[in-house]
């Protein structure tokens, strides 16, 4: 069996009790955190808290050599976790789906994700986000700026008066990435968009998930003087706001009235 | 202090560990399940079980005399728990507001949600979700068939490719409802949607996050036939599928190759 289990958000209190409850009833549990990071804690603190040994693969493992995690889901129960929600990569939909061809049970725990978050925490209402975009750095997709297609979505969503979650690009144990930093900062992604958008209204949040998290909102170009303090962070572009997310972003976000 | 707590998606056990400490840590906490509910538990169980009092508030309460949350957490450590995430209801972003307004210190505590688990449990990758739509009871809209909102959010999803989430109404504690029925189901949402949408594709998502959730895609004309057991059901109605979630619908929703 092979239960696919969502860490959350932050840190070792912010999986689910069924979650923490898999963990411990299994045989073997595996971890990645390659595609999103439990930055509020360690590999230790994890197992000491959740009283599990947690194999920790890479990503050349999960995603050249699936065969140790199958191999072990077919004699035992086995689980796979991951930070937020672990079906939100491909690469884990496509561990089920060999799983299932080899007739191996499996079962998804879920986790809280930073869509969740981004509009929990700024009062942004969840059914006004469109099409959500990751923002990638420069160096990784090979030209400067922005891609035309971060850009082109958070457009078509503004024009039908929708948000924009703008995921920021993680670089964790990615063998072909020569950049010196892991984490794309809110700040940073402000710079990068307030030029091709026309210096908009953006929200930041770092953090999601922690007993603090900190929530700004203001134009691209002031937000990207700011410094949001360590990882993880997210933006988001907002659409046309209704009164509730004004009076939101105003009191949970610091806006200003000409940012409005 | 007031502190809000997502209770997730299921029963008692959907909580995170951080909630669940939350709610222990309290000295008073208060619930409500009119905007979703957890329809895996009962009241009395999740007492026992995250032990502690939880004082159920109906929606004329939340809505028209917040006072009562709102005093009490000038003087103690106050939870107010919903299922789900509870910042999705504008009300509670409201009541957020007033807090702070107070001088009441406030906090989020996330929790899983249908969003997460719609994109989790069928494969369907989650950046590739336009807008999203609730459909209401026939009655609740004082009109026959499906409001234009509805179809015109799912064809403008549609048009740029992308998947509609579409929540399903939910009637409970509300006093100027007549229905018979509390939740709207799958196959009768599929019915009302099959003709206005041209017979697209559909997948039903039944009692996400228990144990054996139900995921089952075909034509709306197909699911509007069948019986997926007890609430809560959700529809998601795909725009164009790439390669592996086509994979995924097959495999983990039975999805026919002709509706494909």
């Amino acid at each position: 069996m092979l239960t696919f289990v969502g860490f959350g958000l932050y840190d070792e209190r912010s999986i689910t009790v069924e979650g923490k409850e898999a963990l411990q009833a299994a045989d073997r549990a595996f971890a990645e955190f390659y595609t999103s990071q439990l930055v509020g804690t360690d590999h230790q603190r994890l197992e000491y808290y959740l009283g599990t040994d947690l194999e920790v693969l890479d990503r050349e493992t999960v995603e050249q050599d699936p065969e140790r995690v199958l191999a072990a889901a077919e004699e035992e129960d086995v689980v796979f976790a991951t930070a937020g929600d672990t079906m939100v990569s491909t690469t884990h939909v496509d561990l089920r789906l060999r799983a299932r061809e080899r007739g191996i049970h499996t079962r998804v725990v879920h986790g809280t994700t930073a869509q969740t978050a981004a509009s929990s925490l700024t009062g942004l209402q969840n059914y006004r986000f469109g099409k959500a975009t990751t923002l990638p750095f420069e160096a990784a997709h090979g030209a400067d700026g922005v891609p035309d297609s971060v850009v082109e979505t958070i457009e078509a969503n503004r024009e039908r008066d929708l948000h924009t979650l703008v995921y920021l690009d993680i670089k964790v144990d990615d063998p072909h990435w020569e950049g010196e930093e892991e984490f794309m900062t809110a700040d940073r992604a402000a710079d990068l968009l307030r030029e091709p958008l026309g210096d908009p209204l953006g929200v930041v949040v770092a953090r999601a998930g922690s007993a603090t998290p900190v929530v700004e909102a203001d134009r691209l170009s002031e937000l990207a003087d700011d410094d949001f303090g360590g990882p993880l962070h997210l933006l988001v572009v907002p659409g046309d706001l209704h009164d509730m997310e004004r009076d939101a972003l105003r009191e949970l976000a610091g806006a200003p009235e000409d940012a409005l």
